[in-house]
């Protein structure tokens, strides 16, 4: 075997697995089905990954890796963001997500297997509230949205609601799978954005409705 | 064995496993499980439910019946409910999510494996949706709330979002698990009110500020 192929191994195992996951869910899809898939020995597979929760912690480390990224630290600041800003980083949110749909399609089931998982996960959900926080304080520093801080909160529950499980919601309800959210992200930031909307001045929304105009069509 | 007792051992099984089902997850439940909770044997369990999927969609069935009751029939008028009969109306929803909750904490997972529910479930969503769509056309009607037809398209999706996962949302989020969907319905209808209370004229959201304050207290 050759060095590059022995070092890619993992790699390809983990993408393996990361499809697999993604197309059937994470409780349906067996060591041995991955193995086959990669085209190597089940003991192969054993060698690089001992068993299926090292696997799914491995993917999961690199999907909280770019989440985190994107959420940033936690310095609590307003976000000075307009909403083609807010836009962009609920695209590139969605496009994670996607990326990583399995941890979105079982969450419950993989919080409850996989306590490791589930405590960064709500980590990270809790960071991510606190982003959208910002960048609504930003918004209302700059003149373009007003809210109370009673419907902040409401505000912000509602959109880590809709951002966590869109892609379930869009799964189980529709029939066609040709326009899935791994395909579509803006349908899904049009969707978290329509939370926001109402609480937006009517220059702002118009700004958001052009927006959507564009990205949507 | 009396009578009575041979009658009812179907419906005791039922709700063993609907109680273990909601506390572990239908996946992590095998009939042997249910069978030693209810004190039969395998086999006795056998002979009323030959397999665990009977015994899942029994229980689907059941929720799905009271479902039904809650969201009426097809006729698409807008309906003349305030603000306090929409609060009424998604208690009982939310109230009937929790008893059932084990559909909602694996709902992707329950949809891929179960054809038969995955299809009911989104008949059954589809005619949510529209309930929620005449409840709002309804307050429009009676000049309570102000929505263009693009704001309800949005509004009713992130409804259904709500409504369908705010339990498994909560049970992700809550490390403490002590003020639960299932014991606190209230906070999942506040959630709910919190999506429309932008569209509504001041007079019908303070009513609704104050149904809050009565019910979350």
């Amino acid at each position: 075997m050759a060095a590059s192929a022995r070092v890619n191994t993992p790699q390809r195992i983990a993408g393996v697995a990361l499809a697999l996951f993604n197309a059937h869910g994470e409780p349906n899809v067996t060591t041995n089905q991955i193995a086959d898939e990669a085209d190597i020995s089940p003991g192969n597979l054993h060698y690089h990954f001992r068993t299926k929760h090292d696997l799914v912690m491995a993917l999961f480390n690199a999907y909280a890796k770019r989440m985190e990224a994107l959420v940033g630290d936690n310095n609590n600041e307003p976000l000075e963001l307009d909403v083609e800003d807010l836009w962009l980083f609920l695209h590139l949110l969605f496009e994670t997500i996607g990326q990583y749909r399995f941890i979105y399609r079982d969450l419950t089931n993989l919080c409850g297997r996989y306590p490791a998982l589930h405590r960064r996960f709500r980590r990270q959900s809790e960071r991510l509230l606190a982003t959208v926080h910002q960048a609504c304080r930003g918004l209302i520093q700059q003149g373009m949205m007003q809210a109370s801080s009673q419907e902040l909160d409401g505000l912000g529950r509602n959109i880590a609601v809709v951002c966590t499980f869109w892609l379930a919601f869009d799964q189980v309800h529709d029939a066609s799978h040709h326009e899935a959210t791994q395909d579509r992200p803006d349908r899904a930031v049009w969707q978290v954005m329509s939370l926001i909307s109402p609480y937006l001045d009517s220059e702002t929304r118009e700004q958001l409705n052009a927006l959507a105009d564009q990205y949507l069509s």
